[in-house]
């Protein structure tokens, strides 16, 4: 029964207050739509509720997405709840910005190209023109927009007009080796993620395998986070941790690490593009997916 | 705010059926109780939908624990929904059941010394004497009840009374190196786990790290699972793993192994009675905890 | 000092006797030799001694190789040790057998293009024409030979010709969908490794997710293993594992198993072309790796 | 044959240099030796060689200790090689500093009592008097050393007096909530073995779960280590993690923290009485253990 209709993913978050819950779940009981998933969160310490129901419709006539959002909307507005209600068979929209590492952007146009993740790509941009042939292979446009320190206002503004004109609904820095500039932060907060290759906040900044190398650590890892001004000091989405020793060079360190920095960059971006992440102040909230 | 108000659980399990969701949460929020935990599942194979919800009271005047109850029992009984409403701070009675081991003795009763796991432990019942001053040292009652072929439906009825009178939740068999009979595990349906030291399905039976070892496996682990007739049938709650190599003997195997053992059980544990895991046929559902 | 000189791998196995390491030792000192990583293992068991020694030489005049191996070769006759010389800045030959998935196999490629795997890829062979377009892109051979029931003995001759042409080290089935004959398995003794999608010997045959969702496991994992006469049986080389819940379903577990199973595949590659693994009867003996 | 014979450690580490693998491995072999398990590592960057070896007499005499160590003496003079040699049943003296938390204590404990772990421990020492019938749950004696600024001198000095009476091989930090003096430090180099409640280098200092919910990291983990007189600098030895999300409050964190410090410890003290950790300056190089 659920895999032949539409599923729909209603999400939101509020200040803690009573009737929130109930006003979303009454509201998709009268349309006849059967929440079958749903996980909520309370921040005790910053008072906001988080939610995100997936259903899709049971009743016997047809469902109206219309009357749904207008009821929704009618009702919300009284408790101040931001929400969104999306259809989940349709793609994000997913623009990858890249430099000349390559590992991750094979392996996100590979789960692209199988389905694995629900995306498009509309754009590929780069300083650099080396990973055009990969974004050809999979008939991607390719952007290259090399940055100096004097032309970067002007190279971010050809990147925010592609974004714009793309209706890109995130921004993937897939080892992009700029560091974005504060107004180009705040115009994608909340939908740009960027991969580090470190557990942080430890090893921030450059050549963070080099300091885990001189530090001797025996655990590495990578930390998938939203954008935001402060570099590196973004809200964290995803972790993910590799076993090391005594006999792993920096360089070693570099080559174990790309499997847990595409790994950990390509579950982040589901988890954002299945509506899953919140952001909540400099943290988020992240429900369980797959 | 959260922290000054009793907290409690509303955990149950229903058909797939429209309206289930929508009379749980409205019966709270009439009786002004703020959901400000809750996750939803609906096993399309079995159509049976699962939900738990964590809430208190926020009105303005007493919580009448009754009146909920009430009109929760009128409301569900027209959807056949089963539920059970529970305050999270009365601690759980749990009877063990060990042998001669005693790791993951050790383990639950320093759990439970500390509150990490917020239980009560009424009874610890053993086929040997050995780990009595363990009990002792928690004050904790000690039955010692030999067992041998011929004695062992006399044994089991012991056990069942002391099961009984003290009111037991739950029974953990903490290595406890006796196959109960059909009958027991039948009366215990649902409220006994067992560590099995194998990943289940694999290595079923006796000596799973011997199994191991003639493998040559290169990960060896332990399961927490709902005890069934079937022996190392029941249903999994969840399941620890670690890397061994080469150079692991049986031994090592079974020292190695205790660690993931005492984790996977404690985890089964605190998800059961914080009221996360559902029966779903000879499966489970468990929701997220700590 | 170490990197800008040739590097040896010296391999080998004997009865455990008093003397074998002696002479392995004390034939590369009197060469000049560095032994700069050396790991041992004696099993117990089947008393056999493993010995692995990566070196370099540190003379002053030049190195002669020919010199050295007639040197072991004199001295290890009488212990009977077998043993193997190797620079290990030649790639080994890997051929690649596959079917239509493809996970695998685009992982492997782009390993090699990147030098992740110190491999060279003579031949891809397939029993579809599905994946010509990735062997294409990195210049790769690739051989389409359909099978049937009626032309297995004949294709495999096929598949048997091209990799003593190829003079291939090692075969890789990255997801081949075929078993293969037990004479074929014969020939490839010890250089054929296979990825199976389960943690063996747990979920052996076909479907291992589906048996896996059947059972309600809470791990699912990929096994490399050298490929053996007995189906799903072969010596195992290392296994991957990760955490599901009920909420995966079949096509979830097969989605999340590609991320192990290419990650462990690779892996094991790595540890058999850097010569770290040694069969031992029906398990092996690996050390350890990067 | 292993079993039934004592087993010996020969450990050391020198300059990097040809020929002192040669005159380890041919002292051992005059001397009927059988080195069934051995370990090397040079680290190019700071030109030091490390090995380990574990060895039993297979001759048909009897074995002269004495006269290995005198052959191994004379030669390994010459090479500047620095050794130890010991005999792997004689467990290693082990004082436990400990403050007000018993959860690395008890763990220790229940390991010293089943033999998991080969040590004696002849002291407990605290600044508080609230342990102390844990240890005389082991018959070990506990002593109450309490500690303020100003009588902080004294009380290292006493506690420094029993590490020397009891003839201690080895000083556990086991959540001993105290800094150490440089000059105990110093006392202690490459003997004391502390347990930090993070991933270092991330979140040094006091409280550092707390550290790591206002991040709003996603893995949590311990990291014990030798004890520097850079707090929280020391080398590394182990390290453990832990996933967690955002439900996790501070307390939480804590509570599943201590799962991982304990194992964690555990690894770590197992590793070093069983000589496979070395320092190398300020990282380790640590042999593979079980």
């Amino acid at each position: 029964m659920t895999t032949n209709t539409t599923t729909y993913i209603l999400t939101g978050s509020s200040q803690t207050k009573l009737g929130v819950l109930d006003l979303i779940i009454s509201s998709l009981y009268r349309n006849d739509c059967y929440a079958y998933e749903m996980h909520t969160f309370d921040d005790a310490d910053t008072d906001r509720f988080f939610f995100r129901v997936e259903f899709n419709y049971r009743g016997n006539g047809e469902f109206s997405e219309a009357d749904l959002r207008s009821q929704l909307a009618d009702r919300a507005e009284a408790f101040e709840v931001k929400w969104e209600l999306r259809d989940l068979a349709i793609p994000a929209k997913v623009v990858i910005l890249v430099s000349k590492y390559d590992h991750c952007l094979q392996d996100l146009l590979h789960r692209y190209s199988t389905g694995a993740l629900n995306i498009e790509i509309p754009a590929i941009i780069s300083n650099h023109p080396d990973l055009k042939k990969q974004a050809d292979w999979y008939n991607i446009p390719y952007y290259h927009l090399p940055v100096t320190a004097e032309t970067k206002a002007e190279q971010e503004a050809q990147m925010w007009q592609i974004i714009q004109e793309t209706g890109a609904d995130l921004v993937v820095l897939a080892r992009y080796m700029q560091v974005l500039s504060e107004d180009m932060c705040k115009k994608l907060h909340g939908r740009a993620i960027n991969i580090h290759h470190s557990l942080l906040p430890g090893f921030k900044g450059a050549k963070p395998y080099h300091q885990a190398y001189d530090k001797g650590v025996k655990l590495v890892g990578a930390t998938a986070h939203y954008v935001s001004e402060d570099l590196d000091e973004g809200p964290i989405i995803t972790q993910g941790v590799e076993p090391v020793d005594h006999t792993y060079t920096p360089e070693r360190l570099v080559a174990k690490g790309r499997d847990t920095e595409r790994v950990t960059l390509a579950k982040a971006i589901k988890l954002h593009v299945e509506d899953r992440c919140f952001l909540n102040g400099n943290k988020t909230v992240v429900f369980p997916g797959h």
